[in-house]
């Protein structure tokens, strides 16, 4: 045994248990979106409550803070030579961020974590059954209390960080909103204005079986090279993807009718998330027990999604690539181009998930400040469809037609997931800025994807990206892979490009 | 609050944390088995060492004895009265069955807990290369282990019951050589002359797409009134029914080669045991956290599922009403009689699993005679291939060829699980006894089958079995229902109407 290390293995050990519960939570939220039958619901949520329970106990007890002490004090008595260096830099990032959220737990009333768990579940519950009938009063009240728990989560946490600030904290650490305002601020400037020149492009009406629709995710998935052992595909309502374990990676899709790209895109996007999660480091200080192992932010794994999505799927070569396989499905488009054209379909609609590169970012301003608005500002949580409907007609120039295809048709609030939204845009700003970067790096993705080159592709996002972890933040990331720091300005560009090729 | 309850609310609130814990280990297990890239095993068996081992230390807690005593003196204080007696009655079998369990646990030495985890998770490896390899010898010397640990425990335990009765109890409270014996003496008489009488039946070699047994499946069980927001259906590698909530069953099939019946019977069969806990009382003091809420024993849960297989399934009336959907599905059986021989296919073989219900006695007969002089006479470890031919020539006047085929075909040994065997022919016995009964209160099966009128199949059952959970042993509910002490009468009484008319 290395005597230098005792305390640091011990919280080691104390961290892998804690992970064994959140994987195990993680398992649970993937079973109720897969499989589990509608009545189920109700021991489901007193199964997750209970995980919560015990894992904020967990995070929060007295034992862990010793063993981070310990394992604080044993690190800084670490004579420091030129070989281990990197290794202690790496360690002590790993307790700060574990320090950082250990004292943002800390601070918890215990009482509201329950009542939160459970208000999330209901929540959930309620926005299922208000999305069916299409109806946001269903869902309204347990969305206020959500609203309510989550401000008051954000004032016992008590950063140096606004409510609406310290909620997004966990999916874009050190995000402030004057920064995000200056990062945004050209998008809320040009997109409007480039959506209005698009126009109204040709919607090709077609569609494809469902059975159809699976070969090709599945064609989709062989193409990037998946391994069947390490990562399962499944359906369910909202697409996602989500680690289970070191080496059990799922993600999910879903049919739309009349949406034949919809389950192909998806399968794309979650396999950027789940690339990523396979590509994090996971050796001894930095496998997925430790914070280093983990994701960086939300903003970083979205850039990895909609780089799938968006750069490789949305490609021309990729609709040259995989016209064929579309053609065997059934598919009634009659070349390649048309393919292309039709599966980037630049167009204004209501919804999110369909919506193209261009306009996906004002649907994200959207939803990006009516939740500032909720949270710090004075809008009530019951103008949320008319806000929503008149802002959408301001933006977009589209007007949804009824709370299901408007302001009920995303999952994250019913959950209370506030401050996630930006991540979406954030995202796609990323992605851009390092999709030039790698152009620089390795050539051309049109060639690269010309040729089937995913390994190449996949090795340099694990290079670059990927094998960092949490040793960066995103910004820092950003800064250290582009030698810049980040901007709209590659997403700009990148727009501008494809609607000049498109229109 | 009702301070009669005060103690009583308290070892409530403690047994449904035990039960949240133990339905997230069944949760895991569904996934594993449905759902899991392979390289999740590793993690996975993490995850589940993790939940064993606080579940042993809830049920053999301190904190647990406390609550268990003090709930049980609230109790014992009680006044009786006219309007309660009922309720006392069951609250006490509660606390009874509690305390036998929790003996049980604790007096067994935590070392040998742990021998046996090991030594279990080692013969399963090692009954896995010794199947795939044919090879007896392999697995041997951890046969011998796990025999030697599970005699020791027994010991232990050291109830008024002898080694392997003490082994069978979890399966089959109550049980006993003696009588077991004495009721599986009539089959060791009969079933052997009855085999011989039905020759070489024909089998019809023929095959259904996976599509199509799908489809198969699912209209059974629509047949059968399943609600799909109670009941899920998945595939697995061996068909398993499991209940992850009070509100949240699954139950799983698979699809063999060239066996166009597999996944429909072991559907119906699955479909029995679901229904069974499905019925299972559910209120206050009976819900599932409580013993009573659950089901009394194994011989109990098979002959549900038995009933559903053998009783429904392979009736006439059966093939008669769902001939079509077989036709439908491409099925070349040229008429209902067609399909009722080929679905029936009496004929000695030498594997359990696909038995039937003719020769399935005999199959276990000889593995309970085995086990028990494993256990408790003279058969030694080594000896067991011998010894399994043997008897499956004398029995069924086949020979296995193999190893593979013959002595490790089952798991059971693999894991220690001595005394689970007879708990499969206990339930073809009650099913019998029982269908006599319902017959008796309802008409004739054939005649409901015809008719459709599985609600009343199930409402009979609810009412006649399933109601009663663990309030009555499998002895005192079949003597409750039939007004007789359960034997192989009715068993062999069926078996031979069923040759008559299958010859």
């Amino acid at each position: 045994m290395d005597l230098t290390e005792i305390e640091w293995n011990k919280l080691g050990a104390y961290l892998k248990e804690t992970q064994i519960l959140g994987s195990i939570q993680n398992t649970l939220y993937w079973d109720q979106n897969t499989g589990m039958p509608k009545n189920g619901a109700t021991w489901r949520s007193e199964q997750l409550t209970y995980l919560a329970k015990i894992l904020h106990k967990r995070n929060t007890s007295i034992e862990f803070q010793s063993l981070l002490e310990a394992a604080n004090i044993e690190l800084l008595s670490l004579e420091i030579s030129s070989e281990n260096t990197q290794i202690i830099h790496s360690k002590k990032r790993n307790i700060e961020l574990l320090l950082k959220e250990f004292n943002r737990n800390r601070n918890l009333d215990p009482k509201l974590v329950e009542l939160l768990a459970t208000a999330k579940s209901k929540g959930y519950e309620s926005w299922q059954e208000a999305k069916m009938k299409s109806d946001f009063n269903i869902f309204l009240p347990y969305f206020k209390e959500l609203i309510k728990l989550r401000i008051e989560e954000a004032k016992q946490i008590s950063d140096q960080y606004s409510p609406w600030e310290t909620l997004a904290q966990p999916f874009e650490p050190d995000l402030t909103l004057k920064w995000l305002n200056k990062i945004f601020k050209p998008l809320r400037e040009t997109l409007p204005a480039l959506t209005r020149e698009i126009g109204k492009s040709k919607k090709y009406s077609w569609d494809l079986t469902p059975k159809s629709q699976h070969n090709l995710c599945s064609k989709l998935l062989d193409e990037f090279g998946r391994d069947k052992n390490l990562v399962v595909v499944a359906n369910s309502p909202h697409p996602f993807s989500i680690t289970l374990g070191p080496k059990d990676f799922r993600i999910t899709t879903r049919i739309v009718d009349g949406e034949p790209f919809s389950s192909f895109l998806a399968t794309a996007h979650e396999w950027g998330h789940s690339i990523y999660e396979q590509g994090l480091p996971s050796q001894t200080h930095q496998w997925f027990a430790w914070p280093l192992g983990q994701a960086t932010s939300m903003g970083v794994h979205e850039s990895q999604s909609l780089f799938w999505e968006n750069r490789i799927v949305k490609s021309k070569s990729f609709s040259k690539r995989f016209f064929e396989n579309f053609v065997a499905e059934g598919c009634v488009l009659k070349n390649y181009y048309e393919l292309w054209k039709s599966i980037n379909n630049l167009k204004a609609g209501v919804n999110r998930v369909e919506a193209d590169e261009l306009t996906y970012g004002l649907h994200i301003l959207i939803r990006t400040e009516l939740e500032i608005d909720l949270i710090e500002g004075s809008l009530e949580a019951k103008d949320i469809p008319s806000e929503w409907n008149k802002r959408y007609e301001e933006l977009l120039g589209v007007r949804p037609s009824n709370d299901s295809e408007g302001c009920l048709q995303d999952v994250h609030w019913s959950e209370g997931a506030f401050g996630y939204f930006p991540s979406y845009l954030l995202g796609h700003l990323i992605s851009a800025q390092i999709t030039t970067q790698m152009e620089k790096d390795i050539g051309l993705l049109e060639n690269l994807i010309e040729k089937g080159e995913y390994e190449k592709i996949i090795f340099w996002l694990k290079n670059n990206i990927h094998k960092y972890g949490r040793s960066l933040n995103s910004m820092e990331l950003v800064r250290k892979v582009t030698s810049e720091e980040l901007s709209s300005e590659h997403f700009i560009n990148h727009l501008i490009s494809k609607i000049n090729d498109f229109c």
